[in-house]
């Protein structure tokens, strides 16, 4: 495909750099402001070469549509999304759903949705026995055990203390858990990795709290329950709920979803979301953890060598490329924006790198700023595609040197079987039909 | 009252210093590392002095409620508040609502939220003549005038380009107004400071598209006309244009929301949300504005000489207390942390100050971090109530050098009866009963 001259009339312009294989250019490409200062292409020039999806149009008078001949709708008291993105919606997994309708997940659309912040009806959810009916005039938080006083706080007495809002994804421990499985399974990119969501929580200070009821020296673990019907239960290591453990009050502004936890949840930073207790009603302060169910049976990586590694906490770093991605169609050759997510439970992402050509060679990827500590971080890369196949992977670096690997260096670290924390690089394929599906390499 | 000694064997503590009248403390005391960090105070010290609002107790065996004894509610495709917060809406202003219920506007509750990302249903509303029912397989994009080739725009299309990020706030042009009444209206901080709101936008850069029509070097302003049954349209420097406004496609990460100009929406930061054209089919590229309606009989500032000035886009430096705030209730002496929005439409807000004695002793807020330009801005700081009178205000600057001045600076500025740009401070009054009201200083 010809890059120049393709429009009659056309300057000649400089094009933008190719910057890696199969059509990958310059991330600084449409940073318009940059690119300019920059000197590394004029706008005008990448600009032009976009311009394969406007119309050029010879007599410029738009038709009046009919929705401009009738009064629109009046106010609402709380809005909701178009009709016509009624389709936008979580996928919901329920495994046994006749036994028990309420144990299951449902998943973040993220190929639907851009930037990074998930709405919070769109949050993914993770329920044991479904999402309690909590009355918040009703509902307490206790904290005892090894407490010098144990406390009792209602609802409204936590929204006197103090607060702080930080903006923090929230992972499961088994997201994108389809991918380890044999073959990989031809689904949506939020079917497969959308048990992960960001928002901006507001709350009080987990520290706040425990130091006010005084934690006896040989306290060493919280154990946090939940007002739920399976009441789920975490042990946390205390050093964690003193250093960045948030109890949630708000979720984008508003109150908690109650499918995130209402009236009020734990928030762990970077750590595998089960242990982030939602609808929390009880911290008690130990010596060691409890060893429940959803920390033996469940929540641990199956080894190798048959065992299984318990407490693993921390996400690991990860990037996944949401457009283009499975089940999206391209519109033919020409220039794409390759876009995704990338985050880290240790820290801050660093660098994303993207491959066109299954990782023969990669270009470094725009991360949008500000790249916030444990949050979603948007990525984005110009890609010219020539109509060939083309593998299209992206890889993800944090502050702490962590890179995110292969899907058979994944799979080398666990035995078959275990589903939790895959955080291996994704592979989409595109035809030269168009087509985009999951494949692995 | 006595802030020593209040409960029974309780250890002599450190008291956070005080930094200003009538019991404003230090905002340090409660970022729990960095209070830590600099020695300011101990955290048991502090967090003990709030305990009036936890209830200590003998026996710490909590009763299991009636929500953890059925399973739950299964999952949705997407989700909504608690039926508890069913009262958390926006305020609707409708002054012909026989004649016209889509001309009008409805608040943003601030003192019903917390953060700073406003949730998109609740984001503030402004129309016309109501809200446009878009199909957006239908809707178009015109660029024409003074270019070199005029050019229409799928929403499909749009989709293809280059994408940005950026939290934003948008705030009415009349966003305040009753407080430009002779007398202070008794209404919530909401339903007088909330036509502003603050959401992550994604979108086009608007400069792209205008650049890839071309410019005619006669072209200094763009009309941008909405697809409503108004016929909105402003006249904007082509300077603005081509520097940060973007085509919005997306909100807190999902579609546009109707309200706010599904599909496609002008976003000229800081500037008047009026100039923001929702439901936007068509940027005219022209030598001079348009003097339309809403830049003439609307929009415009009325002077003290009688005449109005025009064109006023930029939003001024601003700050409002949300909590507490007119219509809340004190819950008694004691710890309360004041906590507020500040913005500029310049920039990087840089500094809050909170006085809780009318104006004659003022100490620095803490920001929640990342302040970004053009943005909401979170500031808190704590306060000891003695249950005396207080006259709470917050003061913000910005990183231009604007300060917010008082209401009798705002006024004078102006005629009577200009009901724009109101950005003076507010006035809170808390009774010794702890009510709340509006008062002007």
């Amino acid at each position: 495909m010809s890059r120049e001259g393709k429009r009659k009339g056309k300057e000649a312009i400089l094009m933008p750099p190719r910057v890696a294989g199969n059509g990958l250019l310059d991330r600084r490409a449409f940073l318009t402001g940059i690119a300019k200062a920059a000197g590394v292409v004029t706008v005008a020039g990448l600009s032009s070469d976009i311009l394969a999806t406007a119309q050029a149009i010879e007599t410029p008078s738009p038709a009046v549509p009919p929705w401009m001949k009738v009064p629109g709708k009046p106010f609402r008291g709380y809005g909701s999304p178009s009709k016509y993105e009624d389709q936008v919606k979580r996928t919901i997994f329920q495994p046994y759903k006749e036994l028990a309708p309420g144990a299951g997940a449902s998943m973040t659309p993220l190929h639907q949705l851009h930037g990074t912040i998930t709405p919070s009806g769109l949050h993914f959810e993770r329920h044991h026995n479904g999402v309690p009916d909590i009355d918040p005039s009703q509902h307490q938080l206790l904290i005892h055990g090894l407490v010098k006083r144990p406390l009792m706080f209602s609802v409204e007495a936590l929204h006197r203390y103090p607060t702080m809002s930080r903006v923090y994804f929230l992972e499961c421990s088994g997201n994108s858990f389809p991918n380890a499985a044999a073959e990989p399974p031809q689904m949506s990119c939020g079917a497969i990795h959308g048990l992960v969501s960001c928002s901006e929580w507001t709350g009080v200070p987990a520290a706040l709290l425990l130091e006010e009821a005084g934690i006896d020296p040989k306290g060493k673990w919280v154990i946090a329950e939940a007002a739920d019907a399976a009441a789920m239960n975490r042990s946390i290591p205390l050093e964690k709920m003193l250093d960045d453990a948030m109890i949630a009050l708000y979720q984008n502004g508003e109150h908690l979803r109650p499918e995130q936890g209402y009236p009020v949840r734990l928030l762990l930073p970077g750590w595998e979301g089960n242990a982030s207790v939602k609808w929390l009603r009880r911290l008690e302060v130990t010596e060691g953890p409890a060893y429940s169910r959803e920390e033996t049976s469940k929540y641990t990586d199956l080894m190798p060598d048959g065992k299984a590694r318990q407490f693993t906490f921390v996400m690991g770093v990860k990037s996944v490329i949401t457009h283009p991605s499975a089940g999206l169609h391209m519109q033919g050759p020409g220039f794409y924006e390759i876009s995704g997510l990338a985050w880290s439970g240790s820290g801050r992402i660093t660098r994303v790198e993207v491959s066109a050509d299954s990782g023969k060679s990669w270009a470094e990827a725009a991360l949008q700023e500000p790249v916030l500590s444990k949050s979603l971080v948007r990525f984005r890369i110009p890609w010219e595609w020539n109509g060939g196949p083309a593998l299209l992977q992206s890889r993800a670096a944090d502050d702490k040197g962590h890179v995110q690997g292969t899907r058979a260096l994944w799979t080398a670290q666990y035995s078959t079987g275990n589903v939790y924390h895959y955080n291996a690089i994704q592979t989409w394929r595109v035809s030269p039909e168009g087509e985009i599906t999951n494949v692995y390499l």
